[in-house]
């Protein structure tokens, strides 16, 4: 007999003398007497790795070989307890859903329309329609709005969804969600119903407890201070809008910046001075995770023991004594610190100095783990400029509804909208939505949607808001990153049983495949 | 303020006086007095029908109407509670699996490999690897069973299926089933956990006891009896075998049929005579009965007050005295009896006299419908002979194990298969599978797949038995057939929340639909 084989053994089970106790093992204290022992089936072939030690070797088997082999993969424990911890998330948030708010699930189908308003869709040729399409739903969003209209006023469902886009290294061509939606709820009640159900699968599955209310930051105040609409706030490394001080400096590259509509914003890092050499700042990993970003450069200035500042000569320059003993202090440094700047564009800016103070975060160690930074963020825009294609597009999706106070302009109107982000990772996201269908039509117009394209697309959607639909709302969380999260898994591939590559293919089963040319027939299409 | 209006109504709840009591209204004993009424939605459309009274005229609202205008078909109240029907029932089975018998659910891909052995596929274009598809799977079939191999033991899923087929009435392209898979545990535990779950639910949601144990009926006996793999056995009208009655006979048709290989079945129908008159039995709706189940005629016999029996004469006259006697005793018939004859090859008898068995039930009123008939049916062939193609196939699906005593003789084994029949519907069909490599490899070869062919479709499976793979089986449930029996509806529609038509269209959306040019571009395909 050997490693993996399947057996039974029948016998009596009887403690371990002392000598045999290893307590190292849950069985360790007993052991079998057998009486019967018989080969179920063997292991008949060379297995690619083995699996009781599988566990502490997995950086040495290639991803690649654990999804070919899922089989044996599944059988280390780390993978088993990622199973097994994604059913018992779903299964505390079914019944707390239902039993404490008394949720229905409904399906809604997979087999349905192409709106590619979002991401690519995947696509099912109709046989018995020629020339005519099924889309794999990018999420249940019109079905469930439908069914509020129905008068199912609390719905649920663990829904599949799908996505054809380029896969990186944490998406996934097909993946889950929890999908709720709630008519006549306020905005109040929804935000509290959702923060007590992730408190409760926190608290009951990891034994984390999450503050109670969830902080709130609004978009506008999320940007400003993290450059980012999903903040990690286990560490500070706040931005800070420095614009004043260089409105009339005579170092060109800030007032250039500033004329043309541009902002500057710093990043103190503390004790940065020591960690990052000059060097390192003009072409290290640092200046590179800046360009990356997209910036043109990485201007900085470090402030000395004695409290001078150091740097670019005419940035320092520029700035006379007082400026500069103002300027220290706007930033909040101390001697030793590092004063990053991102110069241009208020969204370049930010997109800066977001990565930077990720980065810094990292590098430096400043994250305590130990730490849960879980809140809302609110008041998002409605529309955000799509520069290629010239025209303003929703920042979530066009169904979501603006708040009442910003109607009057609505281009420019906020969202009543809301994200919740834990440690800097977007994990649900949702909105109430529009129910009146004049609104609905104007924002379908303002993101380049012609009346016969919106009658044509989402006639029905326009047609069921006349026939008395209720005010409405929901939330959406992507259970397969919410269950990596709460099993520290390093991939949401290590959460899914059988996931795709990269390259979207199931190694195990050899997928996507040629088909039998007859099946196409069958469909009345051809590949180029 | 008009029906269907979404109204807001701020007040004080107050019995009602008692002259306006309604005891026909659940709140007919209470009304309010409203302080601040609020319209926040009217209705702006002509509704296509009244929510109020459609529950009582449903039958007058064509069921196109109620898919185009769905959010208004799902207020009524029949639907509400199919609806709901469907989530408790669903609940239910989750917790009782979960519960009492620690299975964990498990997600398995939607996006699938084609392997058409069965019904049609669905076929998805991968953009990435032109020219090749995944398929939307017609089970979790082999996911299961890799599961399993993996060493989850207990695994269960409400599952997505898909078959691309011509529509039934009872047909949709995409239906859920409730998938489970079990290892190491034998078939009579399997059965009884399952009947167990069955006479659960249908004890908590219909307060109708089933009996313990299920009845059960081999596959030759069913056939034997009933004519049929799935009989309905609240009403008897048994079929009897009477080939030995009429080998030397003088009637040819019956001695020809039985020369060629063929059989000679009855089925007695109590009072029949009176009730089909000669001309009905020559041309009436029985007949055509008989005629669209392929059968070349009818012929019959009729017990007379008398005891005589009348008919064709040639037939008649083939019996002697005591051979009448003796042939009414056999078939179990009284006077006022008809006897129906099947008469040809015993699959064609069978297929005839189980629809007329059925017909004559309907039409006779024979059904107790206070009666729950429900049975296991077990020890199916694995496999059985597909005439246009000539080959052998698989009465189930290729990885169903065959019976171990039959092993010899492979090609006409039986299973260890198991069908659970509810008043001659199957809800329910599972096998213990196979689980040795040289098995599989067998049975493939039998219904004539080569090896190359075995290698590159079911390779990984062939692999993952060599691997250790436990002894397993499971069984799967039609969910949305199950619902639609509990619930009493009418159609398989109506407890599916979106579904769609006889033409695989959704009305609501008006999918499938055609798609932007760029779409097939990416995707590298044409239409034809």
């Amino acid at each position: 007999m050997r490693l993996e084989y399947v057996v039974l053994v029948e016998g009596t089970v009887r403690s371990r003398p002392n000598e045999s106790v290893n307590k190292k093992m849950k069985t360790g204290f007993v052991e079998v007497v057998a009486e019967h022992v018989e080969i179920l089936n063997p292991v008949r072939t060379k297995l690619p790795f083995l699996v009781t030690t599988a566990d502490e070797n997995k950086d040495l088997i290639k991803e690649e070989i654990r999804l070919r082999f899922r089989c044996l993969d599944l059988r280390r424990q780390q993978m088993k307890n990622n199973i097994v911890l994604r059913h018992n998330v779903v299964k505390l948030i079914r019944r707390y859903l239902e039993d404490r708010h008394g949720f229905i699930e409904i399906e809604t189908p997979i087999l349905s329309r192409s709106t590619p308003e979002g991401a690519r869709d995947y696509l099912v040729p109709s046989r018995i329609q020629s020339g005519t399409f099924y889309a794999l739903p990018q999420s249940p969003q019109l079905f469930k709005q439908m069914l509020m209209v129905s008068g199912f006023d609390k719905y649920y469902q663990i829904a599949r969804c799908f996505r054809d886009e380029d896969l990186r290294a944490d998406r996934q061509p097909e993946f889950t969600q929890l999908d709720m939606e709630m008519a006549f709820m306020p905005m109040e009640d929804m935000l509290k119903l959702n923060e007590d159900l992730i408190r409760k699968v926190f608290s009951e599955i990891k034994g984390i407890q999450l503050p109670d209310p969830f902080p709130r930051l609004t978009y506008a105040d999320a940007m400003d201070r993290y450059g980012s609409d999903r903040p990690d706030t286990r560490f500070d490394l706040e931005l800070k809008d420095v614009s004043n001080v260089f409105t009339e400096s005579s170092f060109r590259v800030f007032t250039e910046a500033l004329e043309s509509g541009g902002i500057i914003k710093v990043l103190c890092v503390p004790l940065g001075a020591k960690k990052y050499s000059n060097s390192a700042l003009k072409k290290g990993d640092i200046y590179n995770e800046a360009m990356k970003s997209g910036a043109k450069g990485l201007p900085f200035l470090k402030v000395l023991d004695n409290g001078e500042i150091e740097g670019i000569a005419a940035l320092v320059s520029s700035l006379d004594s007082a400026g500069k003993i103002n300027f220290v202090k706007q930033c909040g440094a101390a001697p030793g610190d590092l004063i990053l700047f991102g110069v241009g564009p208020v969204t370049s800016v930010n997109k800066t100095l977001d990565r930077l103070r990720l980065f810094v975060a990292h590098d430096m160690d400043l994250i305590d783990h130990s730490k849960h930074s879980i809140l809302w963020v609110t008041d998002f825009p409605m529309f955000e400029w799509n520069e290629p294609e010239q025209r303003l597009e929703a920042l979530h999706h066009p169904f979501t509804a603006p708040k009442p106070e910003d109607m009057d302009d609505l281009p420019s109107a906020r969202a009543l909208a809301y994200d919740m982000v834990y440690n800097g990772v977007e994990i649900g996201g949702g909105s109430l939505r529009i129910y009146k269908r004049d609104v609905q039509e104007k924002v379908l117009e303002i993101i380049g949607i012609s009346p016969e394209e919106a009658e044509s697309k989402f006639g029905y959607l326009l047609e069921a808001l006349d026939m008395g639909a209720p005010p409405h709302g929901g939330i959406a969380y992507g259970l397969d990153r919410m269950v990596m999260m709460l099993g520290g898994a390093s991939s949401i591939r290590d959460v899914i049983a059988f996931p795709k590559t990269t390259t979207a293919q199931c190694a195990l089963t050899r997928t996507p495949s040629e088909v039998d040319p007859k099946q196409l027939q069958d469909l009345s299409i051809r590949t180029k």
